[in-house]
């Protein structure tokens, strides 16, 4: 069997995406895995490999065959040194940083990967690459035309869906509506049954307010909103559980009574799953066409350049995107058969 | 040295609490490190002992001494069966919880006591003795006349202050204030320094939205209202530090980089905590004139009266009251030479 085909962009040249994604492919079980496809700047690469002392090889993705032993990059920018200075982010980076997304996410729709995985890019940059996506979820959906996608993070303890993500709490109240959350629990189930393997994958959805609730004495979302969205999941046969006290139904999920938990907003599923994960969490983003995860950390302008960033969260990003792209093509297989 | 006296609130007799203060007085530990007094029905306590089969005697605290090996119960309740039978909730039960609040209060105010420890009341069967109060923690306010108090979560591992408690998220931007936060912050500072014998305390302060609001990008609390607070704590001399983006301030509090984290609404706060201290987290409440823990859970009616309700959260309650109230008494008697 042939190993999965990744396709990984560079994310923030500035940033320490480039150090992270190099420390990854340098370990000997993370190249056993999977065959990398790089998606960025080759000069840069061969920069950051030097400066990190690391044995890799490159070379650019033609349409000549790959000599063994070297890692293939796509090219889709020659950065100057100024423009890809570690922790001085520049307009030029940020283009190609959005240019490394958009042709890593070609690659993978056009079966040349079988999974993407991204490093992290500068929300502000990207901006300045004339893309009003607030991060990557947005614009992964933007290219690919998918209706509905959500941030997933998961780790071996625990995996959370959230319903919302960069939504202030002062607008969260109006932001939430039955259909999000039930797009939400649906999407949680599809994907953990398509892309993780579980058959029947048993979800718990939070409350919104202080105790779900507590019988409407701090808030009605529940009953106006969070309840009937579960029962509609209910009744096309989700096994789906909720609205749940948020302070509490963590502990059960990580003792194993749930798959998933379907969380209101960011810091209400974040805050607990990076206490338990902080090092090795991966987001992966539910209902793409295809399987895409990013390390759970930004690009850390601060310590970029200096042989201080930590690839837990990058090797355990790609070591799932091999797993699971290598499980959604044995499923497709079953199908086809 | 003679070992401190806790005063025990019953709690809701047809919930575990009896059950809960029962079983943790009969471990050797416990029963080494304080003297408890129980404050609640007699023939309750002595019901639930046998029906647990502990080796426990009472004594009615009267005028007359109490003799060795015989807990002293003050009481404060003659329940008929019918009144405390095990998950059966009655106003009258509610009542004898409520009185039995109120007279550990004044064991404790009268120094016939040198803490309070309370097992968990029904909020809703409170109300039916004629408080107003939403809980324990507003009630002793109360009592005691305290114009501040606070809600702290106490592990080992974590310690977090809550800036609200049982608001809704729909009404959280309207009920925080510059002055809210700055008031838990001296508090959290007080609590830490005088109960916790800790001299300068380093508290972490928590945004509202996500990431903190990024820099006004999703919401604008953190400039309007926290970071103001902080600067006016920082200006007081506080070791504080804030806000923060609350997905990512729990993992460097669990390891070492503060003393407690000041969170700015319930699930904020207690989802996290709750997921390190699901069996032995302990309620403080700061701003009280005397050290009062409880135990971190509820009445839990479902399962009352069945011999099913763990001891460990009442065990840590007792120990940290325990433990605290020696603290206080030195640091006074140091203060007095």
């Amino acid at each position: 069997m042939s190993k999965p085909r990744i396709a990984i962009s560079m994310g923030d040249p500035t940033g320490i995406g480039p150090e992270v994604t190099l420390k990854a492919l340098a370990k000997r079980r993370v190249r056993q895995r999977l065959t990398p496809i790089l998606v960025g700047d080759l000069d840069l690469y061969r920069e950051t490999a030097a400066a990190l002392q690391l044995r890799l090889r490159f070379v650019g993705l033609g349409d000549a065959t790959v000599p063994a032993g070297r890692i293939p990059v796509r090219v889709i920018s020659h950065l100057s040194a100024k423009e890809r200075r570690a922790g001085h982010p520049t307009r030029a980076g940020g283009r190609a940083a959005y240019d490394a997304i958009r042709e890593a996410v070609r690659l993978v729709m056009t079966e040349q990967a079988d999974a993407l995985v991204t490093a992290p890019v500068c929300k502000a940059n990207l901006a300045a690459a004339g893309t009003r996506a607030q991060g990557h979820t947005e614009l992964l959906a933007k290219l690919t035309d998918s209706e509905a996608v959500r941030m997933m993070m998961v780790g071996d303890r625990l995996r959370v869906v959230l319903v919302t993500t960069h939504v202030s709490i002062a607008r969260l109240p109006k932001t939430l509506s039955r259909r999000l959350v039930l797009d939400t629990i649906s999407l949680a189930h599809e994907t953990l049954k398509e892309r993780f393997g579980l058959p029947r994958p048993r979800i718990a959805v939070t409350g919104l307010n202080p105790h779900a609730g507590e019988s409407g004495l701090f808030g009605n979302e529940e009953a106006r909103i969070i309840a009937p969205a579960v029962r509609d999941a209910a009744r096309r046969r989700l096994r789906v559980t909720g609205p749940l006290a948020a302070d509490s139904v963590f502990p059960h999920a990580v003792g194993g009574a749930y798959d998933a938990v379907v969380c209101m907003y960011h810091d209400q599923g974040l805050a607990p799953f990076k206490l338990l994960h902080f090092a090795d969490g991966v987001n992966f983003t539910a209902g793409l066409p295809f399987v895409r995860t990013s390390p759970d950390h930004g690009t850390a302008h601060d310590i970029a350049g200096r042989d201080k960033a930590d690839p837990s969260s990058m090797v355990a990003a790609l070591m799932l995107a091999a797993k699971l792209s290598s499980k959604t093509t044995r499923s497709r297989t079953r199908r086809a058969a």
